[in-house]
């Protein structure tokens, strides 16, 4: 399932697509995730939306779960009745979609889900890492939603599945690595040490997503065995040691990736290499001191778009390379890649529904 | 130069004007308000950029100053040598614009200042609130921006004067509560209590604005005398007693309007009020009470838009109206005001390159 | 129940009383203020805490609840059997100290009530402003805890009522204008606009105390009708236009008083009204103006400590004051003030278990 | 120069020594550092203050510049003439103690610099991190002040040189490890991510430390070749791979440590080595998985206070331990740690003058 991210120009318009309009709908409507779908599909070009659903908020305007959307003329429906659309974008918790694949394939022509439901290869993976699957016969039919590794399986997908937001932020910063030969299974010690936004806990909150408990922290919470790391090492071909810290920001994930190459490596490879992976994506910048303040990737540069940011400097003394990520969770590393991929799938412009660059200053975005 | 806010249509295309191009020039494009035009009008589709200017990052590239723009191929030049242009933006500190305005006149058919040098009416305030005026004789000839209160004197404006955040923010709180005869400079007195973000002080920063000594603070800095009163008072017809604090975020200003009519009004009379300001307005909208977690408005809501949201409540035990207005004093409050200004002006789509409509959630935008 | 702040040595030891221990007691402790209370409680010389109560906390260690007391050899207790105490410290939510008054008045010599069940002198305000009151008998007996304007009543008190936040902050800011005279009844409209921090929402938290949506507010709470205005009507007999707003911190109160006396007032009058109310009050500092990055009053200024700050600055445009007034909502504004009070009650020195001074630089405390 | 940090208990009172008072002095008083020296001298039992010095604040009061010092009747003086005291404590820059370091030992019994000037052994590794040294032959004399790594030649120390924050907490969370034979020169890579506060910065700023620009960050500030990695490798004997990230807090040091032991070891190992390092420490915490919200150190849970916490996690899978410890950088990362060493050296209680445990909550402290 894994692409070679070059091939064709991302940015050229794809002739008549562009004037089709595709139908679709919003599962999970009152999400963070859903939320910053319908914010990207309400400018997308090709989509028009005709259903968001949400269970707690049936009936009322969608501006009143999601303040910036209160300009548009659309109400939340129950679940339970799907209209059929061409493209059904599903953001419920995990463990919703695989219950209700069978009618999702039924209802729309594309499903884009963007839970962790099918974003892993095998149901082995899920036995270990989640509590099983219940529809394991549609793994192999899903397509991990991610261009930048997976563009040339996307023509086409009936079935894909969106990407963990700290699981993309990492593959987009070793996959170039890994591809130029730098990193490899034998490489040795891969340290990638992640800090995320309030976002990633989701509409629901708790006591420690609660303001008091939540501002200012640096916070370990998952300091071992965090679930992306099956996707990381399903998708890259090797194990990395991972550990996510909540931090004060709300839109946001940066992984810092601590990589010992068995081989010296030069300033110049490293720039061969992220040069070669993405010169020709559209949404992947390489920043790496270049002096000013903002010299290496910052989750703020990219906050509210579907940017990817990745760095990269060198420690002589000990040959490690230190690798930078940083994307916004919530589009990059969720809804925005999820419209990308879909993109990708239906043949439209890659960057149709994406073109907002970000703002500055900006605080925590 | 006050207007109605009614009129004309804006959101309705108009016709050929789509399909020119004008040039633009941005004077002072290192600063926080003329990076925010850049990124306005990268995105807008009738205007191409042809000289952003900077004394301190002459020929760097602008993308190094805002991150959020390294995907622009432009470059800073000096201010020394302006180019010819259709429209030319100076966002430069006050005092600047008013010593080069026979310059930029000259330069451009259409210029549009951002900066406190013409928007207040007569030469007489700038020697009572600033330090007097170099250049009077453009003060009659100079449009005031704010389209909600001027629209109607902007088509072919050839100079025009983008209001302050804070004024913008309290005019448009309170103009539609004087246009319906509820405030008057007879009603007694009228207190704006202001909440603005760090952006407010401009890219320079100061010891009271570094990351230590302004995070978390509730700070008057202006509680009696910020230089807004003159603004507000010229262009609502009376007085407001103004404290402005700083308070933890970057982006946004929210006005907070204490008011006692002389007679007593209805919530029935403040929706007509308001409804008849700006039902037709494209960048306002009314925000009152409606349940879920945003009530009233907020500047969260509207960060990196050009809206405005304006709300109230009623204080029947003492007839007091209070009033809400946020803003994003970067975009309303500055540069999107100035876009939306100079597409009043030039005859294109109210909204063109302004059609952001934020993100949900959002931290301290 | 007012008083005069002014008599006494407030620092003066008080001989033999400082060499006592007092038992006490917290009813719950899991709750912010409740935590406040144990932290300060810890530190004080004449108090051993030996029990603090919690529901959903019973027999866990207080430091698992509040990190900052992980030093701390005590566990929670259930609420149903209370230990004799000679001072029983309830901070449970309004509603639950007027149902067991009975029991706290049998079980402790001293009783200081940190809810709103008693600060409130007649039961009709509770028919007003709450949902009545179940013991009103008490009312009368209760002494309002904040010693800086019921010093006099509270020696030997045996149910002290601790203040409101919002309240505390409100009243210290003009209390020293009612007592000069410069305001009274019928003065005019007097407008209190305050700025809070996430803390008075206590720990339980919702939607609207989530991260993602609290995190770079600024927002109208309460625009009309807090209950807190019933408070400061009673304690400082006029009425005032109240409004609330949430900002980003987490502790700290700020209220911006906007007065307009009948008669002009000098700066000196303003000085000589502060200097005559808080010159020998050991936690009340008047800061106005005096150079430097912190020239007014900010709860940043007082985060952890029982001081309040107040400041004044004169328009002599149109006679307005303008007080500004802060505090830490968990400690002057809660917690602080009722060991406070329970020092003047028990004859200790004042400020014993209160003499943190608070921290410089220091975020969003 | 290294300890054992076991030894007598640290928290007896040594007798006659708590009723003298020493004298002394800060210099450098108006920096971020100076001001905190400033507020724990001030509440400390043994020491009067009889000197703050300050070039840009002379003869100001020192509550001017520490807005939580403005009860102290204290005022700035030329660092020109210093005043003979027991204990001088320097705060200035880099570079600044070396060249007065003859002047400072004469003018006081004990000398305790927080600058980096003297905290590293041998004048090589000042050449090769540093601009080289000027007062070399000191650097033999001079005791590190860390008590938990150096408690032993504390006593009647006459040069103190105060440790670097992130090296502070890289070293409190790494030598139970070393010390128990888990981790050493040949273990293999060792990956220290660290996140700090801006107070970092000092009161100066820049562009970068301004709000707008800082807030909400996760900035890579120094990737690689940060001169704390000298002072760990100097006191634990090892090497290690450093990156140290800027995130949106004011006071604070995480470090995340990545270890992969030779052998494989168990959770008790891990609660044996920390427990024998610290079970007898009065201000270390080991915190490891409790339940509740905080369940590992956090740099909010000690905010403030002299107090490090330390806590790991094990991860079967690929043999990693993952240590994180956190102190407050301006506290138990430079001048509380000064402090302690300083009350160690005169024989004074340990906890003298540090007694303050924090707050809960608090925001960004």
């Amino acid at each position: 399932m894994t692409g070679e991210g070059t091939a064709a120009d991302p940015d050229s318009p794809v002739g008549e697509a562009t004037t089709e309009t595709y139908t679709a709908s919003v599962i999970g409507g009152t999400g963070f995730t859903g939320g910053e779908l319908l914010r990207i599909l309400a400018g997308h070009p090709s989509f028009e939306v005709v259903q968001a659903t949400s269970r707690s908020a049936d009936n009322m305007t969608v501006g009143r779960s999601h303040p910036n959307l209160r300009g548009l003329d659309l109400r939340f429906s129950s679940p339970e009745e799907l209209e059929p659309v061409d493209v059904l974008f599903s953001a419920t918790p995990h463990g919703v979609s695989m219950e209700r694949i069978d009618e999702y394939v039924e209802t729309a022509d594309t499903v884009v889900d963007l839970s962790a439901d099918f974003r892993l290869p095998e149901a082995a993976l899920y036995d270990e890492w989640y509590d099983g699957h219940s529809a394991p016969e549609y793994l192999e039919r899903a397509e991990y939603a991610l261009p930048e590794i997976n563009r040339e399986n996307l023509p086409g997908a009936d079935l894909i599945a969106g990407g963990g937001c700290n699981a993309t932020a990492t593959i987009l910063g070793l996959k170039p690595l890994v591809d130029a030969g730098v990193l490899g299974p034998e490489t040795g010690e891969v340290v990638v040490d992640v800090k995320v936004g309030s976002s990633e806990g989701g509409a629901g909150g708790g006591a420690a997503s609660s303001h008091p408990e939540r501002s200012g922290v640096v916070r370990p919470y998952a300091p071992t065995g965090h679930r992306h790391e099956a996707e990381i090492e399903a998708y890259l071909g090797l194990s990395v040691s991972f550990t996510v810290h909540a931090v004060d920001m709300v839109r946001g994930a940066s992984a810092t990736c601590h990589v010992f190459p068995e081989e010296p490596v030069s300033k110049g490879d490293l720039w061969g290499a992220y040069r070669g992976a993405y010169a020709d994506e559209p949404f992947m910048r390489i920043v790496s001191g270049s002096g000013g303040v903002y010299r290496y990737p910052e989750p703020k540069s990219v906050a509210g778009t579907n940017h990817g940011e990745v760095g990269f400097e060198l420690d002589p003394g000990n040959r490690r390379v230190v690798v930078f990520s940083a994307i916004d969770n919530m589009t990059k590393g969720s809804a925005g890649q999820a419209v990308h991929a879909a993109n990708v799938a239906l043949g439209l412009p890659e960057t149709a529904g994406l073109e907002f660059d970000g703002l500055h200053p900006v605080g925590s975005p």
